[in-house]
């Protein structure tokens, strides 16, 4: 969603958001309209498509009761989000942990509790170990409202996440799961994002542990009755102002107000305008004066992820028999999820005939029901879950992302600097936007415009403890250059002794 | 220019080409609708912009006479621009070569002739000439109309230009000259761009030699009175049917006719369109139905290089009293063309800084006159010269770049696989485009779609001559294997020979 911001002359205020949705931009747009109607001004939201919720999309049917097909997930230092839910009585809860994850290697399942697979292999576990713990020590150096300020930013940027996992890791095993948490994470393949951008990425979600954990981290809860409700309570709230199917084409920054356009013909002239979209889908707009030099090559530059998300629907959980748990989902139904990284024919069968292979059952080839949800035909989301930065990108084009142009203010979860990409960031970053262009109107202290969150007591985070091992076990490197040193040594002495015995050297 | 043909339901034919006019845009949606309106159907092109030429802008004062601030080189073997030309009566002439050009190095001036600066170094030379010899070798495996089916697409597309620089060269001097031998061919960064797609690009304009050169090359000639003359006779001659200041921004399909929008309120109806835009630039419409999946991936991950050009005149040519030439540009003053990577504030100040070091003259510091043109914040061209990919894109997407989506067709110098990226191309794409259109409407063969030009007889492209050293020469890690083996070898045999003399050895 697009929050514009309009004052009439009278000295009213109304914010227009004129808009693509998208799950963060709907989020984005109503929290920003949300916050500046509670200050008494009267906003107005324009949404591009004919539902609110964006990159959260809740379905609902007999078949499935409800299912999240976008975003879901919640967790521990996601207080913005979790006040919403608790304003509008949604509740959360855990995702079942207890049951177990299945990890198929190599044409074998193995079901495994917990977050991370478990590790068998010595090598392996000290690669794991290292990984996360140099992945952690790097985004420690970022600063997350200013990645491009870290000391290493230059030379971060210039190379992709594969070209760093190729140097950290000595096991295929590491890089095959380094492989994995950048999929899952940001729905994109290691040699297509930038080292810097992952890394802060990762940071500004509370670090390596925070991001990929169930409990106590980010896929800790989802929402009784899914994800988009916090959107539709938005809205409801909002009432008339939230305009349906109103697409905007054209922004006009030259007379006195700003004019803005949509597709189904409408004129808003407003004060001031949020654009709450993702970066590039400000180039679904026309703009006049043409935006920055800067913005104009970052909106080029910044794709969106490239995710289906598709559920099976099976007769009962026949998986469970067999000791494995194919998927975290809720319900008197069991389910699966699986992310496709490519569009393929037949999806429904392939990945029946997947689930069959790892769970080693015939059962898992006979569903009764299938939804899915192809994030990358939408034209007003260009994909899911959040934008990636390419290789050097960052560093040069990273600074204006959330930089006003005129009257123009921007939101959008991709300009949030914690838990960026999740609804969290989303809400963080609308009302921010929404502070910016209220410090225009009325004057509040600029100190005001980025506001850090009070803790949820419902949901709170637990530090994660690290073991002594973990902290101290050495990386593959370390351990061979100490095999090194203590092997050089020891053929050293060996040669030394055997030099002596045979008499080649002397005591001199 | 997006060029979109109008089907009459009496038969009549028309193209229109509602426009964001982009060099090859332009060049590339009028010769669609040039080649359509001479066999006998009536186009109509629609232009963003105020004027024909896009990425191509010649601008005419008194100053300056005329002077390209955009596309403005040509060469042999870009058989259809040439052709165009020709018929025009538009004049070419060759650059001038004869004057020295000026390599900079660490604070020190080289003035030397021809393409490539000389080396003095062994290891220097040896390593440039495996530079040029393995891009070629590289470029060679790849099939111009379908890079991403190399035998090592998907390896080369994981790796940025900068990896394999990093893989093949041995000396920072060499590092140097590739790093700017990507800057100049495609304004972008080696580390921003896929190994693979730039190993095509350079093999699509017919290699390292044919790209990179003056004489013999694509910058052998300039079109007198500029190139943006090109698209003007085109506008000419198709008179009444160039709309200008057109931009589209949306585009039906779901009725009997495709209906186009433009921001000027008009709507046109058209049995096809093509869409002569750089990929990017589909986003400033608004598509119903929807693009297909891959289609709406692909030009969110294609950004267009960032590119000022910019031309400083003084009031003569004080370099030459030096024997130094700091540009190849005639006319009576001397210019001097930089193009300069990022936004800088006062860039004529600092441009003329770095040429008074250059030249070692205090008089460069005192221009008579200058030009600038910043392509970055350009809404309607996105950037200058061509779209770039990044690593990952081209084997994932690449393949819809040209493949119609229901009654659109896709033209523009990026669809092109024959000088893509320059003038050429986008007259390849062009035409392309009109005969799949045609092919739609009067019954013609599939085969005559894509059409090879014949050689033009005034400017004709010579072999490159490889010397025998060029060929056999060794790379620098060549010779150290060599030397290596040469070294162990005698090594061996010294120690050998050492042994037998101090007995350690014996006879058996």
């Amino acid at each position: 969603a697009i929050a514009s911001a309009k004052l009439c002359s009278a000295g009213m205020f109304t914010l227009t958001s004129p808009s693509l949705s998208v799950h963060s931009l709907s989020h984005s747009g109503l929290s920003a309209a949300k916050l500046l109607k509670e200050k008494g001004l009267s906003p107005v939201v324009l949404e591009a498509r004919d539902r609110v919720g964006g990159r959260t999309f809740t379905v609902r049917n007999e078949q499935t009761k409800y299912v999240d097909l976008g975003g879901a997930y919640i967790g521990p230092t996601q207080n913005r989000i979790l006040r919403l839910a608790k304003e509008y009585g949604v509740e959360t809860y855990k995702v079942n942990e207890e049951e177990r994850l299945v990890h198929y290697v190599k044409g074998k399942s193995y079901p495994f509790r917990g977050s991370f697979p478990p590790m068998w292999n010595p090598f392996a576990l000290m690669d794991y170990n290292n990984l996360w713990r140099k992945m952690d020590e790097m985004g420690s150096e970022i600063p997350r409202e200013a990645p491009w300020r870290a000391p290493h930013a230059e030379e971060w940027d210039k190379m992709t996440m594969k070209q760093l996992f190729d140097k950290i890791c000595w096991t295929n095993s590491a890089r095959r799961f380094a492989t994995l948490f950048v999929n899952v994470n940001v729905t994109s393949e290691p040699h297509e994002v930038s080292a810097l951008w992952f890394l802060w990425y990762v940071k500004q979600c509370g670090g390596t542990m925070r991001i990929f954990s169930t409990t106590n981290g980010g896929q800790e809860r989802k929402f009784v009755g899914g994800s988009s409700q916090i959107s539709e309570c938005m809205a409801k709230e909002l009432g008339e102002c939230v305009k349906m199917e109103s697409p905007v084409y054209r922004i006009d920054q030259t007379g006195d107000m700003v004019e803005v356009e949509t597709l189904n013909k409408e004129t808003y002239r407003a004060k001031y305008v949020i654009v709450a979209t993702a970066p590039g889908l400000n180039l679904k707009m026309h703009f006049n004066p043409e935006l920055p030099p800067l913005r104009n090559q970052l909106i080029h530059r910044v794709p969106m992820g490239s995710v289906i998300k598709c559920m099976v629907y099976y007769r009962e959980n026949f998986w469970r028999k067999k000791g494995k748990e194919g998927g975290r989902e809720r319900g008197s139904m069991g389910s699966v999820i699986k992310y496709v990284m490519v569009v393929v024919p037949c999806r429904k069968k392939r990945i029946c005939e997947i689930y069959s292979r790892v769970l080693g059952s015939e059962e898992a080839l006979h569903p009764v029901h299938y939804e899915e949800k192809n994030w990358c035909e939408e034209e007003y989301s260009g994909g899911c879950y959040t934008a990636y930065f390419p290789p050097g990108i960052l560093t040069q084009y990273g600074k204006v992302i959330r930089k006003p142009v005129g009257r123009l203010y921007f939101a959008g979860t991709e300009t949030a600097t914690e838990w960026s990409g999740y609804m969290e960031g989303a809400v963080q970053a609308g009302e921010r936007a929404a502070r910016e262009v209220r410090a225009f109107i009325i004057i509040i202290i600029i100190i005001h415009i980025w506001q850090t969150e009070p803790e949820s007591k419902e949901v709170p985070p637990l530090p994660f403890v690290t073991t002594f091992w973990e902290r101290n076990l050495p990386s593959v490197g370390g351990f061979i250059n100490f095999l090194g040193v203590a092997s050089v040594l020891s053929v050293a002495t060996t040669a030394g002794l055997l030099a002596y015995k045979k008499g080649l050297l002397t005591r001199s």
